[in-house]
């Protein structure tokens, strides 16, 4: 199956998860939010994981809707937090509804990932339950250090890369873990595809920081250089703080204040652009994504059986936006 | 053992529960919030609901504080809804630290309440977690309708004892359960006294609406009347709107827009006995506390082992604060 089918798969399955009708403030916003769409990127990491280790994809589907329920939890939450207004371009909840709706019905829909995750073989339980928690506790870390490094301006790339990890890559390598667990791996197997998510998804995030500067403008979906406008200390701009000289430092605190932002915009890509800050980004994306496949390699199921995970895994380093 | 005795052993048990240091925007508030204290009564239902089957208060200990967790988990992000300063007479999370703050943590502490669920034998889980998730569901949901009933003036008074049922009632049902289920009981027993946690924990949130205004001044810790002054469609004033005259609706009316609170009280109060309100809501309170009771009597153990369960239901109902 290719990456679209098990796309339409996980939209089809997550449209059918059932919600009462009433309370209708508490539930209406969760089949509206579970409705805009997304890449499913983690529940195919689940699928794809159970069956690289000899699983069915239908025994792991209720464990891969359970983390992207999760998933979603944590952006309407997340989205309060940034007071962002909106969402892959649809209305955030707590703008559609208010702040107290987002806050209670993300209450109920991580209850509700807890829910997903309890349909699995009942031996199989407490290990799906101890990564589950482990991993959400981490989420939370991970958003609150995000918030912490916005009111800091001493932020080492050690400590943005723990970020980074904890508030996304840990869900992917959690993701494929899940669907490890389903099929019965080995606790050694499941300790390695984990690190492959992991690290796949450093990679991932900090390929992300580049396109927001260095994507095609007309394959981009979003405005280039969003995260320089609004000053965001990501992997670019804390490469190019460790790199600069006290002159390009001084530069580069000046353009945080330029009010031109198409000015502001090409300044800044040419400042790294001296500094070559790219390809220092690149390199660092690429020791996760190297550190990835050799965790997968170590893995001893067929070759064949890995192709569509290295797949995943090249199309999410390769995409353009 | 006594009430006290139980009451601080939980409290020790509860500052035991261990945080770790960073991220200490996430973490301080939740050491904080533990502390500030509370009536710990939905664990000890769960230490007293393992020892009325036969099992021993230290194997029920971890989902004793998992259910006094979550408790806490709801009360943070429902002082963020309530826009409430004080909890106990203590700052709330949102007001000693800000909105991000209170919504973060609480979602962290809900996944520390997943995480102390979790330390139970692993046969057990299963029933334990579907228990658990049910519950919490039906808490958020009770949340939502609370919401809901401030903007509404036609809520009745089935619709209300629904709300309470849900938003307090079925977790005092979960906390005896989950007793239940660590000691393994059979499931008829497990019904049962979850029946009495429910019903129970009905008649002790009319006791609430009725102390509001009828308790004594002396003893009672806060504001006789606050909800009066507040305009709050308890238990009392639902009953009153239910047996009115239209002139004395009128009155009621009226009242709610007196600015004079001490007046706003005397008046209210004075209605209220001419329509007989107390005795009527102590009437309904009483046929669920009698409801609670049938369902222990039921429960075929020694009748020396219900007596504490039976004491710590009337020292709720007798309370006077």
């Amino acid at each position: 199956m290719d990456i679209k089918k098990y796309t339409a798969l996980i939209d089809g399955e997550l449209s059918q998860i059932g919600f009462p009708d009433s309370p209708n403030q508490l539930y209406d916003p969760l089949r509206y939010f579970l409705q805009i769409g997304g890449k499913r990127i983690r529940p195919m990491l689940t699928l794809l994981g159970a069956e690289l280790f000899g699983g069915t994809y239908e025994k792991a589907m209720s464990q891969a809707l359970s983390i992207e329920v999760f998933h979603n939890f944590t952006l309407i939450h997340d989205d309060i937090m940034d007071e962002a207004p909106l969402r892959r371009n649809f209305q955030t909840i707590h703008e559609k509804w208010n702040r107290d709706v987002a806050i209670l019905s993300g209450d109920v829909l991580m209850i509700k990932a807890y829910q997903l995750l309890g349909q699995i073989e009942g031996k199989l339980l407490p290990d799906a339950f101890a990564l589950f928690n482990k991993t959400a506790i981490e989420v939370c870390e991970g958003q609150q250090m995000d918030m912490d490094f916005e009111q800091r301006s001493d932020v080492t790339i050690d400590e943005y890369i723990e970020m980074i990890r904890l508030k996304t890559s840990v869900l992917l390598g959690c993701a494929l873990e899940m669907g490890a667990i389903v099929a019965e791996a080995s606790s050694n197997d499941r300790a390695l595809i984990y690190d492959f998510g992991q690290h796949i998804g450093i990679a991932f995030q900090i390929q992300d920081d580049i396109l927001d500067l260095y994507a095609n403008p007309d394959k981009f979906g979003k405005q280039v250089g969003g995260d320089v406008i609004a000053n965001k200390k990501t992997m670019l701009h804390l490469t190019a703080v460790q790199n600069a000289t006290k002159e390009q430092l001084e530069v580069l605190k000046q353009l945080q204040n330029e009010d031109n932002v198409e000015l502001k915009v090409d300044r800044t890509r040419r400042l790294f652009d001296q500094l070559d800050i790219r390809s220092l980004c690149e390199a660092r994306m690429q020791e996760h994504y190297d550190i990835a496949m050799q965790s997968l390699a170590k893995i001893e199921v067929e070759e064949a059986q890995k192709a569509k995970l290295i797949g995943l895994a090249n199309f999410l380093m390769n995409r353009e936006v």
